[in-house]
C-alpha cells in the first residue's frame, strides 16, 4: 500500500477503505508517512469530502493513534461538553459546577486557547496557585470525592490529531467537516467520558459561518458517536457576537462567579440552561429538559453550583479567596473605555474582531509559544439590540501593554450601529439529538 | 504576506496575483515554504485550476528561478521540441539530425527516464564513451559547429521545477494542466531556444489519458510560449501503443540508425516527418510543412541526416564504430521470444504496460537512484492492426535478470488480439498553433 495512491483514489473522489485509512493514520503517527502527503490527503479530503464510514474509521483511528483514559472507577455517568469555539465563552467555567451539584459526574480535559478563541485551561490558571497538571490517579478521585475536575491532558491521548491539527493550521485545511468532526469527536471518545455533548457554535466568531455548516458539522459528529456507542448530542449556539459581556481570562472568570451567584448575563445563563438540561437528561438524572432545567436553577438559587466552583478551585491548589472575592484579581495598568460616536440600536458586534482586538491587549496567543496577560481582555456594556447614546460606552478595554491605539480602533469597528430597532435571537437555535 | 492566506484564496476558486505567485516560487526555493504547504497548494491548484494569467505567471516565476541559459551566441534560429512523455520515444534521436541537416540550429538539453517513460539522455548514453556532460561553451561551440547538441543541463535551470516535480509525484499533484504546463515550459523557457515544437501525448502511455486532455494541455502552453513571446507550436500524437518497434536504450539507438537510413518504423517516421516540417517552418527555412517534409526526406535519401547524428555522437566522444556497425551493442544475455496463443488482429498494445516490463527488465529506473542496463528492453514483432497467426512472435525481450517469467507474462498480457480487422490512425492526429 502506499499513501500516493490512497492521496489519488480521494482526490478523485473514491471512498477510501478502512485499511487505507489506518493505514495513513498509523503511518503519520510513526512517522513514515510525511507531513507533505498528509496535506496532500487533507486538502483531498477537503474538496471530495468523506461519506459518514469513512468518518467514523477515520476518527476510531485517531483515537486509537495514542492512549485511551479509562473512567470505569468513577461511579455514575460521566458526562462532557464540548464547544467547537468561541469568543467570550466561559460556559464550562459555570455549566460544570452547576451538573456537578445535581449528581453528574464531570470528568473534563479542557484545551488551551489560540488565535481568537479562548481556552478553558487558560481562564482557570488566572486563578492563583490553580494548577490544570493533575495525575490521572488525582483526577479520578476528585471527580469520584467532589464530582467535577476540570484538567489538563495528561496521558498521551490522541497524537494523531495534534500533529493533524497542527499541520491543518498552516495548509489551508482546517475548514473541513471530516477534518473538525473527526477532530472533536476523537478527543471526547479517547478522554473516556459516556456522553458528549457538543455545542457547535456558527457565526463571525465560529469556525463554521452559518447554521446550515454548523447543523452539518453537528450531525456527523453526533452520528459517529452514536456510531460508536456514546451517546451523543448537540447545541448549534450562535457565536457572531461574544457570549456575555467578558472576554479575556481573568475577566471571564470573574464573569463566570457572577454567573453562579445567579446574576450571570442572559445569553451565558441560557447556553448553560439548555446545554445543562440536555447533560442531565444524558446522566439518566432527569426525564425532561424542563425537569432538568429547574434542578439547575435551584442548584444557582441555593448557592450549590457556586460551592461546586470553589470545591473544584480548592481540589485543584487554586486560592480560594480570589473566588470569594473576585476584587482581589489583578486589574490591568490601562482600563480605557471605548464610546460610541453615535446613537442608535446595536447591530452587531463581530465576534471574530472582539477575539482577536482581546489577543492583540495580551488575552491571548498568536502562536502556541506565546504567553498570555491574565489581567488583559474587553469587557463590553451593550449586547446587540442595545440602544447606545452618543458618547455613551461602548465597551472597556484592559492591557499592560502600551501600544493600544491601533488595536482600540479595531475594537471600535466591532460594534456596528443602526438607526433602526434591532431583533434578537436566543444563543441555542436548534438541538440535535 | 503569509503562504496559508494563498492556500486558502486559491482553495475557495480565488485567482492569486503575480504578487502571490512570486512569494511562493521564491519563498519554495529558498526553504522558506515547506513541502508541506507547496503540496497543499499544488492540490488546490490540481482541484481549482488556475487561468491564462496565472499560468504564464507562474511558469515565469519558474523559469527564473534560476539560471537562464543565453544561446544567443549561437547563430541563427534554435529550434527546440518536447515530448511530455511515452515509450519507445527516440524521436529526438532521428528527428534532431534531421532538422540539423536541414540547417535549423538544435540546442537541446533532455532528460533521464522515469518510471515506464525512457529518457533521450539514457539512450544516448547506451553509444560507449558518449558524454552528456558538456559545458556551456562547448555546447555553444558545437552547435555553431556541426548544427546539433543533445546534452545534460549543466546550469541550475528551473530549481523551483526540480523541487515541485519531486513533490508532486509522491502527492497525487501530477496531471494537473497548470502544474505540468508550467513545468514543461519554464524548462523550455529556461533552455533559451528560440523556437519550441511540443510533442503532447495520449493514450496509455502518456501523463494525458485522451485527446481532449493532452489539446486542453497543448492548448495552454502554446499560450504561454506564445505570450512570453516564443514561436510555440504543439503536435497531438497518440501514444496508446509504443512508438515504433524498439523500447529500451541501445535497442532504441539501433531503431534510430535503421530511420536515419531511411529504414524506420513507419509511425516514427510520420511523427518525425510532421514535427521536423513544423520546426523547418519555425525556423524559417522553409515556407510550408509540405516544402518542409520535402527537404527532411532528401535529408535521409541523401545519407545527411545519418551524418547529422554521427557527427554529433563524435563531437560528444562517443565511439562512431557503433553507429557505424550497431551489431557491435552488446546483446542482453537472455533474448526470449513471446508467442501469440491465439490468430487474429492486434488490437491494442498498452504502452504503459509494455513500458513497465522494459523497466522491469531492467532497461529503466523505478526510482532515480536505479541503474540501467543499456541492453535491456522489449522489440515489438507486431503493431497494432497487425495480423498474427497462433504461435507468432508477437515481440522479444531482452535482459539480463534472471527471474523474468512473471514479467514475461505481464508483456503478454500487454497485446490485445480481436477477431475482427482493426482500423489504425495516424499518430500526429492535432496540430496545435
Amino acid at each position: 500500500m502506499r499513501i500516493v495512491d490512497i492521496i489519488i483514489k480521494k482526490r478523485d473522489g473514491g471512498v477510501l477503505s478502512e485499511e487505507e485509512i489506518r493505514f495513513f493514520i498509523e503511518g503519520y503517527v510513526k512517522g513514515e508517512i510525511t507531513d507533505y502527503q498528509a496535506s496532500a490527503l487533507a486538502m483531498t479530503i477537503f474538496f471530495q469530502g468523506m461519506n459518514k464510514k469513512e468518518i467514523a474509521i477515520l476518527t476510531d483511528a485517531m483515537e486509537h493513534s495514542g492512549e485511551v483514559m479509562d473512567l470505569s472507577s468513577i461511579k455514575g455517568i460521566k458526562v462532557d461538553k464540548h464547544s467547537t469555539g468561541g469568543v467570550g465563552d466561559k460556559t464550562s467555567l459555570v455549566l460544570g459546577p452547576m451538573v456537578a451539584a445535581c449528581g453528574a459526574k464531570v470528568a473534563k480535559m479542557s484545551g488551551r486557547g489560540l488565535g481568537h478563541t479562548g481556552g478553558t485551561l487558560d481562564k482557570l490558571e488566572s486563578i492563583p496557585g490553580l494548577t490544570i497538571a493533575v495525575s490521572d490517579h488525582d483526577f479520578i478521585d476528585q471527580v469520584n470525592d467532589i464530582g467535577i475536575a476540570i484538567v489538563g491532558q495528561t496521558a498521551e491521548l490522541v497524537p494523531a490529531d495534534k500533529k493533524m491539527y497542527a499541520l491543518r493550521d498552516v495548509t489551508g485545511t482546517v475548514e473541513s467537516v471530516p477534518l473538525i468532526a473527526s477532530s472533536v469527536m476523537s478527543k471526547k471518545l479517547a478522554s473516556g467520558s459516556d456522553t458528549i455533548l457538543l455545542d457547535v457554535t456558527f457565526g463571525e466568531g465560529a469556525f463554521m459561518k452559518n447554521i446550515d455548516a454548523a447543523r452539518e458539522l453537528a450531525k456527523v459528529m453526533v452520528e459517529i458517536g452514536k456510531s460508536l456507542n456514546r451517546n451523543t448530542k448537540a447545541v448549534l449556539s450562535d457565536m457572531n457576537e461574544p457570549l456575555g459581556f467578558a472576554v479575556g481570562n481573568a475577566l471571564e472568570v470573574k464573569e463566570a462567579i457572577d454567573a453562579l451567584h445567579g446574576r450571570g448575563p442572559k445569553d451565558l445563563m441560557e447556553l448553560c440552561y439548555t446545554c445543562g438540561a440536555i447533560m442531565l437528561e444524558q446522566a439518566q438524572i432527569v426525564k425532561t429538559k424542563e425537569e432538568g432545567k429547574k434542578m439547575l436553577e435551584e442548584a444557582i438559587q441555593s448557592g450549590r453550583a457556586f460551592d461546586k466552583f470553589v470545591a473544584m478551585v480548592k481540589a485543584q491548589k487554586g486560592d480560594v479567596s480570589y473566588i470569594l472575592d473576585p476584587s482581589k484579581f489583578p486589574v490591568s495598568k490601562h482600563v480605557v473605555d471605548i464610546v460610541s460616536d453615535q446613537g442608535g440600536y446595536i447591530y452587531s458586534i463581530n465576534a471574530l474582531e472582539i477575539g482577536e482586538g482581546s489577543m492583540k491587549l495580551g488575552a491571548g496567543r498568536a502562536t502556541m509559544k506565546d504567553t498570555i496577560d491574565m489581567s488583559a481582555g474587553i469587557v463590553l456594556s451593550k449586547k446587540v439590540g442595545d440602544f447606545v447614546k452618543k458618547g455613551e460606552k461602548l465597551c472597556t478595554i484592559y492591557t499592560n501593554k502600551e501600544d493600544f491605539d491601533l488595536v482600540l480602533q479595531e475594537i471600535k469597528s466591532a460594534f456596528k450601529i443602526s438607526d433602526k430597532v434591532v431583533k434578537t435571537h436566543p444563543v441555542v437555535w436548534e438541538i440535535v439529538e
